[in-house]
């Protein structure tokens, strides 16, 4: 159940129809979960989650797109070239932390499989993966994420409401001492000739200790405590994407907003945390090959109301998506039969 | 009054003595306001507030410093060199937009006058002066500060608590649409040996539309609406001190967490904002003249516990000086006699 | 004479006609110097050089701008909007170190002049100010440049190619130990239809130790050794105008190849330099006032091709602008007696 | 052969005793090298190289590091939290483009086995892998490198001269249209008591066109054509290795003196290039595990005469690093039967 569904709204602006990132058209997202014993104490309880920002070929036809790191003890990879260029041309892979190389090279063999000419007659291709430690839950020593299961996540990619919770990359979080994960939301804004665009955001959630939640401000009286154990310093990746044309240095800056987002669920971005934003706009498409050395392209006019309503949706999205991952996970055990409650259970 | 006075409480963190960043050892902060009118339709309703990281010369005894540009709609001077080389030797200075040149202008008299060195057997010196656009209220086309001022300013610094609201560079700014300006919290954090140590915060408050302040969560209902009229986008400056021994990159990781209190208080960080954090610690000196090529310095180890500590505080502290400048700020008519009104009037 | 007219050939790239900034079409340049006895020992030799990068309002009509800082021991103002917005909405402003609150000042008030409605109807205005130390020749203690020296170098300013050397804010810079200041030069560069496009640079010259400069790779043994002074630490002001077509991005991209011609003439970007480059572009306007959230752009696509060439083109632009500083300059007496020595003389 | 040999001396400096990344003491590197034929058109022509910072255990003693992007179209993996933390608790890995994942996963396997603690009872463990695309000479899609090679490139890793030239992550790189890879260089700085500091560089070259190379400045005209084939943009890996006891932020400012290095040997920093300097002190450890919240440790005084040696001394080892880089590869023969000509034969 969305936390609409429980009676909580957050912030002023409409979501999308089925408030998700896939409401922004053309976005897709897929998951694999695993779920397995591998020894009287070792469990796989993680996954993968990738969010494909178009549905055609994404090196053929870059978007643009802008990081930002809000704390940056993670281990999250492509970001250098991302921002050099302004360009992301591959999935979004989301993972656990010691999985990034399995679904990197994975994300970089589905990507070599379906454009023959990067690495023979072009360049190379740039990976983006995310990541979150669920190292409670998940023997991420094992290493149990293969290569397979990253293609088999953007196989997987759909448009349709993706699931959400303990479900792909969020299998194994936990977010203020309950269950975490995977968190999504939308919002529409609509430029001065209410031509209407969606901004959508998807969380993984495994950040916060459960001190900082503030019950009274989302809860009233009505979440029971739970034996919830301390986990040490988490972390947050939030994937950010829109169809409104923007420059990377405008998503850049939208994208610092969702870190006011994250600070009013009560994280302070704690020293042990890889909280990372990562948004594109997939409102304006680079192709890969051209002939004519410029082009014309449409750019938002960076005027007040516009881009503070964007900055506005930008920050409450984030903060929906995140309570969405908190609503929506389900109470799980992992491995040495640790287990999280669902904050709703 | 504060704050706490009215009942609300910010924050987990014990305060410091008076609640001021001058809690913190050797911290000096000085005032100089104008207000009076210049014409019919023109008043100054302006002034400048002056932060001394110490009590001794800050130019031969320069302190470890950080920046951190929230929204960087704004004309903030002497960052480039603060980051750098994380020094900062100067007092740092506030005043309205225009009056930046006149103001560092007149710190660098003071300065000169201070230490004959400079500029002849030395280098030369780096001030940093901060700034909102009080133009609302005051007449800022009118060039009202003048260079005199901002040594006035310097010269009226003191260790006691500080005056706050519509004082200083706070006379003439605007907050969610009520009376701001300076504003000041403190907190103490401990280490693992129980040695206490101050974290301080002074802002220059005048950003946010009425709209975006959260009075359920503040005020409850006992605020009545004000004919307010909606300013335009505006800005904060935050000044965090502390005598925590820190490098550069910690008070600028520290600093960053002053946006999560400035979120929390409402603000999506508007597009036209300038949103600076600047941060110094006082707890290392760095002395001008040496001989040794190397010294031996404390500091802090970067474990999890007293960096999440100090990043709460500083979220915290942050969010309180806000509201600490609504607080004590009083109803305020200037420029073609419009009236600011109190939050509290 | 330009240092082509000695004979040195810097890089491969077509100059442009008059090999200088203002073969950028609508670039202005203009200078104020001042050369004066203050008294036995104190001497006034500096001044003010404006950049202007159109020939319009620039207020109204803003362009594409970045910056990039080489080393940042340096006091250049207005850095955090340009950074922020991607865009120039002034004159850039080049003057001595402690001159920057006075040119600002000056340009402040030349804006506010011929714009009624800034800081009154709409919001307030970015001033850009660079600087280099130019102590050893003028008394900067002194605090000669006054805020109409700034309005004087912007009304001087014309499209014809502007004088070099011991002028405006160059009169009293030493580079090298030799006399160095104001120099410029300009490159053409053609996208694949052949339409082409100029790039150009001005510099303040004020850096590098004599033991740093390459006179083998330069000049042969053509130049007889004078007794130059060891000056201390210098910097370098680097400005670099173009009419392609760029985004601030891309712009922020070739200003970095400014370091590296700033390398090849000699420097390490020595610890006390405040080595900054400004660079616009004015091949796209973008209006204050507008009605529409979105316009039409014509942009660069970031292929290799002329990427490459425009990066090379701003290596050796930089390093031919230092060069005919030198060649430029001619032997300056100034403060104390101190006579620095033209590289040519 | 290296470039010394071959009578051409870079710079001012001493160098150490083996002219080598090495000559930093506890600093070990490994190579290992793949070159064997897949099929009639495809070959593995590429390897993996490993720097270890000192001879402990790398984790639970991590060294001050600091990362910077001269041209960021690269793939390095593990700059987000190096540059959070300053600090590198892991080998420097280098590779080809596609290989990074197959490195990362090898030396998280590494790190694993010989730390029990990590994913267990600690935190996880951040990976610094950089690269360089090969493709001229490797068949990059055949993905020869396996996790098992980055194993190899470790327990090899050696404190004696290590090889250069065509040899580790150098088998197949490109610089200039000849042969490159890996090259090294040192040098040694001392402090105001005549204590002396060593600097280490060692480069994975596989930048630069042909036309870019300065002949004139390097070999005379001893060198003659051979029929080189145009490269498209390639890149460079810079690795900075010192003794010398520094900050994060004063290894990044070095770092950035690579740059003038690179610069001086012809390259622009092409758009398609990764340039990317990782810089590391081993001159402090900072131990994984500890009681006290603050420690005492040396640090330089940022004074201009040292940190002018040091940069000055960055950017010098650099180029000689390329040059030896050159001056060391011989001719190889790699995919579709290339061949790429040693500089020298």
């Amino acid at each position: 159940m969305k936390i609409r569904e429980r009676g909580l709204i957050i912030g002023q602006y409409p979501t999308g129809k089925h408030n998700c990132l896939t409401d922004v058209p053309g976005v897709k997202v897929g998951h694999i979960t695993l779920h397995k014993k591998i020894s009287e104490e070792e469990h796989a309880c993680t996954g993968v989650t990738a969010i494909l920002p178009h549905e055609g070929n994404l090196f053929l036809e870059k978007v643009v797109a802008a990081s930002y790191v809000i704390n940056g003890f993670g281990k999250t990879t492509g970001l250098v070239q991302l921002d050099e260029l302004g360009l992301l041309e591959s999935p979004i892979m989301l993972s656990n932390t010691f999985a990034v190389p399995a679904v990197t090279h994975g994300t970089i063999e589905y990507m070599l499989k379906n454009n023959r000419e990067i690495g023979d007659t072009t360049g190379t291709i740039n990976i983006v993966t995310g990541e979150c430690n669920d190292g409670y839950l998940n023997s991420i020593r094992e290493l149990p994420i293969k290569p397979e299961h990253a293609i088999e996540a953007i196989e997987n990619a759909v448009h349709t409401p993706c699931e959400e919770g303990a479900v792909g990359a969020g299998k194994g979080m936990v977010c203020f001492g309950y269950k975490g994960g995977i968190g999504t939301s939308s919002r529409i804004v609509a430029d001065n000739n209410q031509r209407s665009y969606h901004l959508g955001c998807l969380v993984l959630s495994n950040f916060g200790g459960k001190v900082e939640f503030p019950f009274d401000k989302y809860m009233g009286s009505s979440v029971k405590d739970k034996d919830v154990k301390e986990t040490p310093d988490g972390s947050i990746m939030i994937i950010l994407g829109t169809d409104i044309p923007l420059t990377d240095r405008q998503l850049k800056r939208i994208a610092k907003r969702c870190g006011i987002g994250l600070g009013r669920t009560g994280s302070n971005y704690s020293h042990g945390s890889g909280d990372i934003v990562i948004a594109f706009s997939n409102g304006l498409k680079i192709p890969h090959h051209y002939k004519e050395d410029f082009s014309q392209q449409t750019v938002i006019r960076e005027n007040h109301p516009i881009m503070n309503e964007i900055f506005s949706a930008a920050a409450e999205v984030t903060e929906e998506a995140i309570l969405n991952s908190l609503s929506q996970a389900e109470t799980t055990t992992g491995r040495k039969g640790r287990t999280v409650y669902s904050l709703f259970s």
